[in-house]
């Protein structure tokens, strides 16, 4: 008998009818003869109605009587859907977070988890129950108080339990029916992958494909959990998120993503001496402005430029700071750019094939569009542009690296 | 330093407002030098909307899940109640009903308390914090459910808890500001109590003075806690609920209550043999009709009339069924009758004072008001009376023997 985890988000539990449809998705997967975990997200809206609920006392609130009002939103998914599953015939019981034994750190609000003990999960499978866990919560032992795994917690939670549970295959049922190669908003022919590497699943998660949430993907990188990305509301194949394989490496580029939540910070003429770019970056980072992309040019007498970009709803912090450090420093100037956008190519194969970043320039180029900043890993290139051409590179990237395949030479 | 309880309903935490001054007069018990613990209900309206979630799922809901989802409304309340004392700058901790330890049994959505180990509540004391703690729930050590006490169970809450930390006090805070000789809308010159015992307070609460849940004197009682009544709205004194006192002997009478929720099924010609009463009363318990008063005439001929009151929402379904068990044991006739009423009179005065029913009924025949069953126990004495008298009854009866107090021969 294989031990399947499912999990399904706020808009699929969103509604007592949705609840019903859920239930009976999960019902068929027992009828399957498959063990069954399900893990659930709050009704949409009510994690939010909760949050205002509590910044309306304090907007600087404590992160543990957060935990105690927010937790509250799963806990009310879980008993529904087990319920319904109940009134359908079929055994089921719901488990809060300190109930299956997840256990976190007392970082409030977005703790880590450290491990499942999972003794009633176990328990109740053997008594051939269906387990419906809410997601998100956990619980610090050293004070036994609630926690919370932060937004998105619930994909976490899912491959958690299915890493601990040691379940064939986690699946997580969304608005969306898999990954797929680019933005179909953007790129008519995108295409719907069979599967990914957890490698570039998180390349594409942290460039703004929102399908999963990057703690999870490498929750299951580290302990080998197949991930089936699914949709909530149409039972067609979806994508498989899974270790690499030789497969994988034949296709260069899995996926072109862009994101436009970005914005450009220059320091010019920053006097080029040791220790200088650490000044700059730990005063951003004390002021927790994460920076994403740093280039640094070549040194011209003494002097260098540093170019890099934030998050744009941190432009305004971040520029008004900049200016400081720029005149403690005694550099000479702050530009700020925020009609800038990133665009990525991302695929296992990049790592042995030479010549693809060279070719994504040449694209680019050809089509006039400028590159402002670049960064490369492994398995991804990202280039900076002027916002303007965001859809026009995300196509012209698609069609070269996606649709033409693997004729980099 | 003493401690105290505190416990608000519903409508005391019913927004962020009323929330902000609840912690206000918590802090203000606080300043007064106290260790304080705080028990509060759900927001108005919220065990409602919980409720009516699971039932839109299933009229039939189980209550392991019932409990699962409706323990969530006090969890809220008391991450905002916390979150609301931090901002004024008091340290402020919430507890669940589990990490409190809050010990009940297994019968779910309307479990009684087993024990409270309080370790934490301890703990939290000790570092000078006030304790937030949700009313209404509890934990079912054997499987680690959550559980719930039934409807009003904040009040048990608020109790047991000052019973186990060995309070000086628990206050529980209103929208009534005292217990009163009779309903103030009724009668004009009603008076508040200062003081009243539990057993009276007991036979009040069940005779729908709706001030204290029943549950809650019980345990007041059985563990000699001292239960304050007091105004949420407004600072001034309420009516303390305590042991019987040579002072309330005095008063023969405490209050005058009535209860126009009872109906009267009355089943002619009862054939008179042994057991006749038991099959009647037997079967009702089997459809879970709760009955309360009974009377059983003086047989003649072989044939006794049984009358007995019901809750008028049981009515309909007790009248079919007394018509079934009629036919079935040839009893000639089943009579119902909605149009009336329960007024009585309670107080621990009337164990060593003679004469006091007496006193009653002549009372009510003065008035023209005309008995038709008649209960009395130690300290009350109830009668039914014809629905349209019930006010007119309350208040000669309050007049004789209230206002003009200890004049009985």
């Amino acid at each position: 008998m294989s031990l399947v985890v499912m999990k399904f988000g706020g808009t699929s539990v969103g509604s007592i009818e949705k609840i019903k449809n859920v239930a009976k998705r999960v019902a068929k997967k027992k009828d399957e003869g498959h063990d069954v975990i399900v893990t659930v997200s709050a009704m949409a809206g009510e994690t939010d109605r909760l949050i205002n609920l509590i910044k309306e006392i304090d907007p600087k609130y404590d992160p543990r009587e957060y935990d105690m009002v927010v937790s509250t939103g799963e806990q009310v998914s879980i008993g529904l859907l087990a319920q319904a599953l109940k009134t359908m015939g079929y055994d089921a019981v719901s488990f809060t977070g300190f109930q299956i034994g997840m256990i976190t750190d007392g970082a409030h609000s977005k703790a880590r988890i450290r491990k499942i003990t999972g003794e009633r999960l176990r328990q109740a499978l053997k008594e051939g129950k269906i387990c419906v866990v809410a997601g998100f919560q956990g619980i610090f032992p050293e004070t036994g108080d609630i926690t919370t795994l932060g937004r998105g917690g619930s994909d976490t939670t899912a491959v958690a339990i299915a890493a601990a549970m040691k379940a064939n295959v986690c699946e997580i049922y969304t608005d969306v029916d898999g990954v797929y190669t680019a933005d179909p908003r953007i790129v008519k022919n995108a295409k719907k992958l069979d599967k990914i590497s957890y490698e570039e699943m998180l390349e594409l998660a942290s460039l703004g494909a929102k399908v999963l949430q990057s703690r999870s993907v490498e929750f299951g990188m580290k302990y080998g959990v197949d991930i089936m990305v699914l949709s909530s509301f149409e039972e067609k194949p979806g994508t498989l998120v899974t270790k690499e394989d030789k497969d994988m490496e034949k296709v260069i580029v899995s996926g072109v993503t862009c994101d436009k939540n970005q914005a450009k910070i220059t320091i010019t003429e920053v006097p080029d001496r040791p220790g200088i770019a650490a000044e700059i970056f730990e005063e951003l980072a004390n002021h927790n402005i994460n920076v994403d992309m740093i280039v640094q040019n070549v040194s011209t007498q003494g002097k260098t430029d540093i170019s890099f970009t934030v998050a744009q709803t941190d432009l305004l912090r971040a520029h008004e700071l900049c200016k400081e450090i720029a005149k403690k420093i005694e550099a000479s100037n702050v530009l700020a750019d925020e009609n800038i956008a990133k665009v990525s190519i991302v695929g296992v194969g990049m790592k042995s094939h030479a010549g693809v970043a060279a070719k994504m320039f040449k694209t680019l180029a050809e089509n006039n569009i400028n590159i402002q900043m670049i960064s490369t890993s492994e398995i991804k290139t990202s280039c900076v542009i002027d916002e303007k051409f965001t859809e026009l590179a995300v196509r012209v990237l698609h069609d070269k690296f996606v649709r033409e395949g693997d004729d980099v030479s």
